[in-house]
């Protein structure tokens, strides 16, 4: 139903471009920025330049940063002005993030003042920010105002704001006073003034709070957007829902890449250069493969016991995998429990408590399916003669394991939060390293304890 | 700044009803509803018949299944009823999904005919898809009409609506036609007929689409509702950006327990009883214990060999290690970019040849330093005398074990996908199990070959 990047393409090559701007009249903004990447690169400016005015910078906004590079370096001072005075704030800031300092100078420079001096304000909030991702277009009302009179504002002003659909009231030093829905202005009386049909019990953010922070305030809240304020409780921006839903995608990402032993990025894996990619990887290659040395160790220390009772060999892959597995589902569960925050550092305890319940009663049965497994599949099917006190010796480790193992997964990364790290790192792969080394320590004390080796 | 529970507990401790029904409207409703969830069983009912009509269904929707089971449960029919008039039809459906069979029937005894009849309807769409999600309640103008007409009709009709911001044109079989957004018609002159205004190219789903399809469009093209239309083009319903961040944060965090070896809930952590969870733990644990018989069975196989050169036991752990979290970056990399739609079933083989570049980079650099790490830290620190044939065998087996891991850590999530599964599953618990397989019979075979075991 929506973009027919195809047929774009057909009436571009046939030169029908009476055509082609009635079809891109009719695709949105992303899609035609999805057309102009796909162009061969020295087309891209060219179709660019096509377009409308009015349509130019939303499609700018869109398109991918290399593209955005690319068209900037080829453009003229004026079209740079053009574009960069219709962006709303929070999209000249993305962009300009990306871009090389020389290219920010130049766009700096062709900027009106008063953009320049905004965009300035914006590229100085913290990564991650309230600041860094809102925007500066919004509609502002006073609590004198009429119903009437707010509705001739928006519709006069509103054309240029990010979102029609929530205004703000702010006093005479600009400080947040309350927010109004335009639904509740269009089911109230005109001559209703608005101090009198605010809310002034709402939702909102500083911009120094995390971003993470603002995407959740309008999750839970339903939200079309949420004011932010400085530390004056002055109205500086607003971020929209439409914002919040990148930041709720890109933590999710984040999150599974660091559980995936991966540094985050915020590009798409297609977009991203092996190069780039590799970065991201090895560091945690490495680290997790030196920090096995220990687990390395503990077996060379054991090399004698193991070389008298050979059979326990066969066991470690087994007892480390479901030891890591187990203190993996722990640690994946309370990781997005705190992302989600529906666990919080209060409820440490009473996580604990289940995790231990949970795990002995997932340790008893595994280890009692794994006696019983060893007994009938490694001894009757394969013939590995595996004796009664050395089942006996994997089935306990196993069973310890798996309790410590839960309980390790769960705590470490309330801890990290509790310190100041961000929880996702102590994932899966940091805590396999652990476990193995813990669930050899466990099976060897057992090996040494029952079969005196 | 927003919830105050304590102050609302203070208040209803000392019987200030007056001040409580105050703060009460000044409280949004998923506060109010945790509020409730937070008083004592036996209070929750009294405490909920208080609130006005007006935000009683709003309340009600926000309460966890439990509590709302406990209301309905010694509420009476007259007040079941007022309730479920009121509720959106989208969240009467989560309701009574939740609730046992025998509530549901009473229920659905006390509405009224057209709800029931709306509701069955609802109840039968499949689970996830988009018909399970979206609401009756949307506002839908003619072609026909003027701007002024269409203005008027939502002043009039809006309020029970589940968003006034996007309107819809239908023809007379009820067909979509078009989309206005309500900027657009605050803009345009009051005498503009809606079909010179509307967009006739939108996005839509039908109500067998997949949720998440629908969470997709909604973040891809910024909308504020999406519109479910049915077999016939008809349109049935619509699905609002605030329903679609849950389908998001649903749909991340199934995929993150899935990733974890954890079979997905749609419930909190701590709401969630230790049976539950258990439930969704063991059956992995347990798969993944029995599959590692094979890993075992390889090592079973070579305990001769082992024990002629014990050495090479200590080596196993961060062969594993290593090959596992190789083989779990590129497919949690990979299912991540298949959940965003980043990649795609065509682009396969792209996706595995940058995963050969990066496995390759990865590997030899790895390799590498395990190489040197064998001859300085395990030699001369803790003088574990391997030789430089091991060394280089312990090496050789840990690059073409990364390179195979990446491979199949990045093409099993695709495969999957092709096949129909949810390629989640093939996150790192399933891929370390093959991957731990793997890697032994390639250490094994390099023994053989240069140390001749």
């Amino acid at each position: 139903m929506m973009a027919n990047l195809e047929k774009l393409y057909t009436l571009l090559e046939n030169k029908n471009y009476a055509e082609f701007m009635r079809a891109i009249d009719e695709t949105e903004p992303i899609d035609i920025a999805e057309f102009i990447s796909s162009l061969p690169e020295e087309r891209q400016l060219s179709v660019f330049r096509m377009f409308k005015k009015d349509i130019s910078a939303d499609i700018f906004a869109e398109l991918e940063s290399e593209v955005q590079e690319r068209i900037i370096s080829a453009a003229t001072d004026t079209e740079i002005s053009s574009v960069i005075e219709d962006l709303y704030v929070d999209d000249a800031v993305d962009m300009l993030e990306e871009l090389p300092a020389n290219m920010v100078k130049r766009i700096l420079q062709v900027a009106k003042p008063e953009t320049r001096a905004l965009i300035n304000r914006f590229l100085s909030y913290p990564e991650n920010s309230a600041g860094s991702i809102m925007t500066a277009e919004f509609i502002d009302l006073r609590r004198s105002m009429t119903v009437g009179e707010a509705i001739n504002h928006i519709r006069k002003k509103g054309i240029d704001k990010e979102t029609v659909y929530v205004a703000y009231v702010t006093d005479n030093a600009r400080v947040l006073q309350g927010t109004i829905r335009l639904e509740e202005l269009l089911f109230a009386s005109d001559t209703t003034l608005i101090e009198e049909v605010m809310i002034s019990e709402f939702a909102y953010a500083g911009t120094h709070d995390e971003k993470e922070t603002v995407a959740q305030l309008i999750s839970k809240y339903d939200l079309l957007a949420l004011p932010i304020v400085d530390r004056e409780q002055r109205l500086v921006g607003i971020v929209t829902v439409d914002d919040a839903i990148d930041v709720i995608e890109e933590a999710a990402t984040e999150d599974i890449e660091m559980m995936g032993a991966i540094t985050p990025t915020d590009k798409p894996y297609l977009k991203t250069g092996v190069w780039e990619t590799f970065k991201t990887r090895f560091p945690w290659l490495l680290l997790l493969m030196v920090s096995a040395t220990f687990t390395g160790q503990i077996i060379a220390g054991f090399e004698g016991a193991l070389s008298a009772f050979p059979v326990l060999i066969a066991f470690i892959p087994m007892l480390m995998g479901t030891g890591g597995n187990s203190g993996g589902q722990s640690s994946v569960t309370v990781i997005r429990g705190l992302a989600l925050d529906e666990i919080r550092m209060g409820d440490i305890f009473k996580v604990i408590l289940k995790e231990l319940r949970i795990s002995l009663l997932c340790g008893v049965i595994l280890a009692a399916c794994n006696f019983v497994k060893i007994l009938l599949v490694d001894n009757l099917i394969f013939g590995n003669n595996v004796d009664m006190m050395s089942s006996l010796v994997v089935s306990l480790a196993l069973l310890v394991t798996v309790v410590l193992a839960k309980i390790i997964g769960a705590s470490l990364p309330i801890l990290a939060k509790r310190v100041g790290f961000d929880p996702a790192v102590m994932a899966s792969p940091l805590i396999t390293t652990i476990v193995d080394a813990l669930s050899l320590l466990i099976y060897f004390a057992f090996a040494k304890m029952i079969l005196g080796i």
